[in-house]
């Protein structure tokens, strides 16, 4: 049996994977004056005084929303809101399981930016934070600023964040073991979705001089007539001698390809015509971009894959269980990009010099040091209040 | 330490009274694969041909969303979303210990009907149903009714309902107590609020022919020219003599008096001015409309109150956890007057002739045959699908 009918079979008998339990026993006439009515106006009187006190005396300090509308669900797509439920659930169950936060799922019965916006600020008061799942691009971005901006809470996407800050981890410790410089690093990032644009952008914002991003019909530059804004926006900041061509343009010479975009688009030419031991991160589900032997065949000095048959899986699961739960112990009101490079480090340092390899740059997703590294650097980069 | 203090620091210490619990293990790469991806594709996929299997692989099928927009709270009044937190997550314990329905609470951060609407449509797709609480009136009446009208699982206030519900199963067995036929009965329900409302509407629907509604300004009568759209509605169906006056004024020869008001409005005099055996529910909280051992000196043959230190406390804690399983169980699309009615029976039928007395008309909440009882009878009374 595979794992998808073992996986079908398993969510029949689970009838949802998530459970909403009560930490207290309502088992006598006094338990219940004090875990309802009357004892509960209390603390609801307290809140109204100072609603800060939310904190102290409801789920906020340790409760977020995951949130999709089913527009980009893992490969399969736009399958709508009901269909996106069991990722949904998935994804708090790792969020508790790896994190210790608490998580409920919430799908969207609307894929309009407006609609989706204003839905998650009406059920937003009672939530510690909104890890958004699974919503197309170019959507994503601007529902995710106008979030962030209306809300003083934690908002995350996490195809673009949670990706974009375990890439960084790889690379910082590929660099490691390469030797190679951030600052006289090329990198080429294929794919130009949510995941793509976040894992440039944050690159660019740690450090490295160079990217060039590419989509499916290759180089990204402004001379493009058909660019959209997001990727007007990316001009700006990549592609800095505005070259023109093909992907396997963009490759040669560089020193980093990152793939979040389709199996088998890289060749092993490619591979031979960058820079001397070129980093490998091919992301594409479940097929690789090219696949780890021929990479290295090629001349890669380090591979990393989204599949947890290879070493060096690059999942998600490493990052955003701790970064909400730092966030939410700081109770910080922003996930910041300080707090995201902070995440970056603490999953790569977990990895010491000893046991750096090239197949092993990336703890794995087991690795009992992983959330409580996470949880304490994020808390630890929170910007202080005003 | 009384009630509000302890509860106070209960609630410090839970930090919330809701975990979101998994139903499974996360500790192997298998049981990833399972719960998440990969093959967490398939329950999508089937889902995606066939929403109606969302009930059999995700929380659908036994979680239902607790939702207030904080207007109407307690006794508190209109103390916003955030605060009302404490009752709804409150309310959700009661649901899984008393009904063993998973429930999540979600306080809105709009009091605006239209947003209220489109805000629980857009959330709806993987709740089973859609508890409201403590909106105020006229608001939650057109709230629930189109929430009901656009969306296909249950919507159930229960401020309206479950205390309608509960208070029928009191009366039902005071008509048994006291030798009166409902054909008979001439009944004064005093306060004109969401509760008041749907009290009168559900006797009325039970068949009772007889019943004035009284508002803090006395009967309710068309010729008054302020009536809200509510109260204009209701005059069709209430004082069919078109009676005008004060509150003692309707009370005179009446058989049963229903008070979901003011403390102390109603006096001995009233009570004496009522019809043999007179049957009073003064659920004014926590001080009722006249105290039951004045209301027995006067006369009365049965009192409820909403109090638990009384005998036959009106707690709807008795209602809405067995109606919200018995609707989930049977997939009803709506809670339909014929689940209330058969719900407020079921309550009734629980005392048994030599149990019933004038201080035990109602089963006590933590009773361990009220749910089974009252699940059963919900399910049983689900019209089937055309």
């Amino acid at each position: 049996m595979d794992f998808y009918e073992k996986s079908l079979e398993m969510h029949k008998e689970w009838q949802g994977k998530l459970d909403t339990v009560p930490k207290m026993k309502v088992d006598s006439k006094e338990a219940l004056s004090i875990a309802y009515t009357p004892g509960v106006a209390q603390p609801c009187l307290e809140i109204a005084k100072n609603p800060e006190d939310a904190y102290t005396y409801t789920i906020k300090s340790n409760t977020i929303a995951v949130i999709s509308d089913g527009s980009a669900v893992l490969g399969l797509g736009n399958i709508g809101a009901l269909a996106a439920q069991p990722v949904m659930e998935g994804k708090c169950v790792l969020f508790k399981e790896f994190g210790d936060v608490n998580a409920f799922p919430i799908v969207l019965d609307t894929q309009d930016t407006e609609e989706i916006i204003s839905t998650i600020e009406n059920i937003a008061p009672a939530f510690g934070g909104i890890n958004l799942e699974d919503i197309s691009a170019p959507r994503c971005f601007e529902i995710e600023q106008r979030l962030k901006e209306s809300l003083k809470i934690p908002v995350f996407h996490d195809d673009q964040h949670g990706t974009a800050v375990v890439v960084l981890s790889g690379i910082i410790n590929a660099l490691r073991l390469t030797g190679k410089k951030k600052e006289d690093c090329r990198i080429v990032v294929n794919g130009a979705g949510a995941a793509g644009i976040a894992v440039s952008r944050f690159l660019l914002e740690y450090g490295f001089p160079y990217l060039i991003l590419c989509d499916s019909k290759g180089i990204v530059s402004k001379d493009n007539p058909n660019l959209t804004p997001v990727k007007m926006q990316m001009c700006e900041v990549t592609n800095p001698e505005n070259l023109h061509g093909s992907l396997a343009d963009a490759m040669v010479g560089a020193d980093i390809f990152i793939g979040v975009s389709a199996p088998g688009v890289v060749t092993e030419d490619m591979v031979r015509s960058m820079n001397k031991d070129p980093i490998i991160f091919a992301m594409s589900n479940p097929t690789p971009e090219i696949m780890p032997d021929l990479a290295k065949k090629a001349g890669a000095a380090v591979v990393a894959t989204g599949r947890s048959d290879f070493p060096n899986q690059v999942n998600n699961v490493i990052a955003f269980p701790g970064i909400f739960k730092g966030a939410l112990e700081g109770r910080a009101e922003q996930i910041t990009e300080q707090m995201k490079i902070a995440a970056s480090h603490a999953i790569a340092d977990l990895i010491s010099d000893d046991k750096l390899n090239e197949s092993y740059i990336m703890p794995e997703p087991f690795d009992p040091r992983v959330k409580d590294a996470v949880t304490a650097a994020v808390k630890a980069a929170i910007s202080p209040k005003p």
